[in-house]
C-alpha cells in the first residue's frame, strides 16, 4: 500500500510564496505574497537569487504562522539544482534540522508527505516544507547557456521564477488527511523539451493508485491539481486516467498551465520544482482557508532526469506524489 | 527539539553491501556481501555502474529480509550525483513508492531517520533505505577529469566504491530507537580537498544534541561511529565534542577512517554516501546480529556542496544525522 492516512491530520498554520517578475504579472499574480519585478532578487547570480527566494518563503512562513525559529524542528526542502543547494544554503540560516528532499518538480508533495507524517506521528513538533526554482539556474544548468538564446519548441513548458514554503504543525488551518506515496514511471520518453508527456503516466499511476487504495472517485475532491504537467502534459494525464475509468475532465487543473497568462513564450505552460509550492501556497492555501474549495489532491509531478543521465542515452522517468489537503 | 523516539522501534530486517576493488581489498572487505574486481560491474560508465550497485543493494536487502517487492511500500535512496540519478534509475526497477532524499554523505542515516518514522507511525509496512557512491563518478563531477590524473593533497579523502541498503519493517534484527535530525553547520571551510574540516562541527553539533536532549552520556552506546569525517576530521570531532564536555575518545570510530587498509593513496579514509552505508551494512549490522555489540550510535556526516557552491564562491556547510540501534 502506497496510501496511508495522518490520524491526527496535522495542520498548515502558516504559508509563504514569492513570484518573478514573469509568475507575478501571470494569471495568479494577485496572490503571490510576494512579487518582484527583478529576478536577480538583487543578487549576483541566478543560483544566488534562487537561494534568496527560498529563504525568504522559509522565513515569512514561520512568521505567517506565528512561529519563532525555536518553534521549528526541521526544514524539510529541495530544488532542481545540483545537490539541491538552494535549499541547503536557506537551511544553513536557520537553526533548526534540515532533511534534504529530491523528487525533481514532485519535491514539493514529497516533502509534505514526510513532513506531515513527522508531525503526525508526534516525532516533531513544526515543520517547513519549502521548494524553489528559477527559470535562468535551471536552464543553464539542464539546458543550454542562456547566452546561445536558443528557440524552444511548442511541447516545451517554462521553469517557474518562484518559492512557496509552509509550516505544518498543530493548529488552525488546512489540514493534511492522507498521502499516496508515488512510483518511479517510465514509457521511453526522450525529448527532454517535452517534460508533460514524461510526468503523465507517473501522474496516472499516482492517481489511479489513490483511488484504488482509497475507495474515492474524482467527485470526492472539489479538485485535484497536478504540479506541471502543462496543457499538453495535462491531457495526457486526462486521458490516461480515462483510461483506467476515472473522468477527472471536470475538476482537474494543473498548476503549471494556470501559471501564466496568455502564454505565449511559456507554450505549455510553468514547470519546475517552485511551480506547485509557489501556487499552492499562494491560491490554493487562499481558497482553502476561505472556505472556498474545501477539499484537494495536490499532486506536485517530477522528471527525474540529469543533464548527464540524458547525454548517456537514458529516458526520462516521472513521478508524482499526492497529498489530501482539506479543511 | 530535534531528536525523537520510535515507540514501536522498527527493525533493520535485512540488509546487503557492496564494495569495489579497493574496498573489497580494505579492512572489512571480508564483511562485504558482494566484493568485485571490477569497479565497472560490466557497465559503459562510472554512473551505470553506481546504479547497478544502488540496485543490486536494494533487490538483495529484500530478498535478504525474506521479503518480495510486493511487501515493500517505498524506497527511500539517494546518492552524490548530480539530481541523485543513480537512486532515481534504481528506483524505477522496482514496483514501489519512491522518496529520493539527497544530504551529501550524510543521506544514509537521513534516510534511515525518515524510513523509521513512517514504518513506525504504521504509515508503511516495510521500506528499503540505501545510497550508494563510486570514486570515479564523484571525482569527475566534483573535482577533476580522471584522465587528468590530479595529485591530492595529504588532507584529502577517497570516495568508496560501494553501496548498502537496509529494509526497515517489523520483525526480528537490530531496532532503531530514537533519532536526532541534524541542522546545517558551517565553519567557513572552502578546501573542497578537505571534507573532514568542513562536516566535523556539523556531527560535533549533532552529538552534543544529541547527548543534550536524550541526556545521555558517550558511555551508553558500546560505539558512536561517524560516516565519513576521515582520520583527520575524526580527531577534530573528538576535539570539539571534548570542549562541549563528553569524551568519546574510548568508543569511537569512524567509517571512513575504518575502510581501507595500510592507507596510501587514500590519505585521510574513505568518503561517500556509500561509505556509511556499505560499512553498517557490511560489518556493523554482522556485530549487532551477532550480539558482539549492543547499542550503537550512527551517525552519517555530509559536506553539503556543489562545484557550482564552490565556483560562486561559497564556503562548505556539514550535516550529520544520528540514529541508535540496538539489538
Amino acid at each position: 500500500m502506497r496510501t496511508f492516512y495522518y490520524k491526527n491530520k496535522p495542520s498548515i498554520i502558516g504559508v509563504s510564496s514569492v513570484g518573478g517578475p514573469k509568475e507575478s504579472a501571470g494569471e495568479l499574480g494577485e496572490y503571490i505574497e510576494i512579487k518582484s519585478n527583478d529576478d536577480t532578487f538583487g543578487e549576483k547570480t541566478f543560483e544566488k537569487a534562487e537561494k534568496k527566494m527560498l529563504y525568504t518563503v522559509i522565513d515569512n512562513s514561520i512568521k505567517n504562522a506565528n512561529k519563532g525559529i525555536d518553534d521549528i524542528d526541521a526544514i524539510i526542502a529541495g530544488d532542481l539544482l545540483d545537490q539541491i543547494i538552494s535549499a541547503t544554503f536557506s537551511a544553513r540560516s536557520f537553526d533548526a534540522g534540515y532533511l534534504g528532499v529530491y523528487n525533481a518538480c514532485a519535491t514539493f508533495t514529497e516533502a509534505l508527505t514526510i513532513g506531515a507524517a513527522l508531525v503526525d506521528g508526534g516525532y516533531l513538533k513544526n515543520v517547513v516544507c519549502g521548494t524553489s526554482s528559477h527559470f535562468s539556474s535551471a536552464e543553464r544548468q539542464y539546458r543550454y547557456p542562456l547566452e546561445l538564446g536558443c528557440t524552444r519548441p511548442p511541447q516545451a513548458q517554462w521553469t517557474v521564477t518562484g518559492a512557496g514554503a509552509c509550516v505544518i504543525g498543530q493548529g488552525e488551518g488546512a489540514k493534511i488527511s492522507c498521502a499516496t506515496v508515488g512510483r518511479v514511471v517510465d514509457f521511453g520518453v526522450v525529448d527532454v523539451n517535452n517534460m508533460g508527456a514524461a510526468m503523465a503516466p507517473a501522474a496516472a499511476d499516482t492517481l489511479y493508485t489513490h483511488f484504488k487504495e482509497t475507495g474515492k472517485t474524482p467527485d470526492y475532491y472539489d479538485v485535484i491539481i497536478s504540479g506541471d504537467l502543462g496543457i499538453l502534459g495535462s491531457r495526457i494525464l486526462t486521458d490516461l486516467v480515462w483510461q483506467k475509468g476515472y473522468d477527472i475532465s471536470k475538476n482537474y487543473l494543473d498548476c503549471g498551465a494556470m501559471v501564466y497568462k496568455n502564454a505565449k513564450k511559456e507554450y505549455q505552460g510553468g514547470s519546475g520544482a517552485g511551480c506547485s509550492s509557489m501556487v499552492f501556497c499562494a491560491y490554493f492555501y487562499k481558497m482553502l482557508r476561505e472556505k472556498k474549495l474545501k477539499r484537494i489532491l495536490l499532486m506536485s509531478t517530477g522528471a527525474l532526469l540529469s543533464s548527464l543521465s540524458s547525454q548517456q542515452g537514458e529516458s526520462i522517468p516521472g513521478i508524482a506524489h499526492a497529498v489530501c489537503i482539506e479543511i
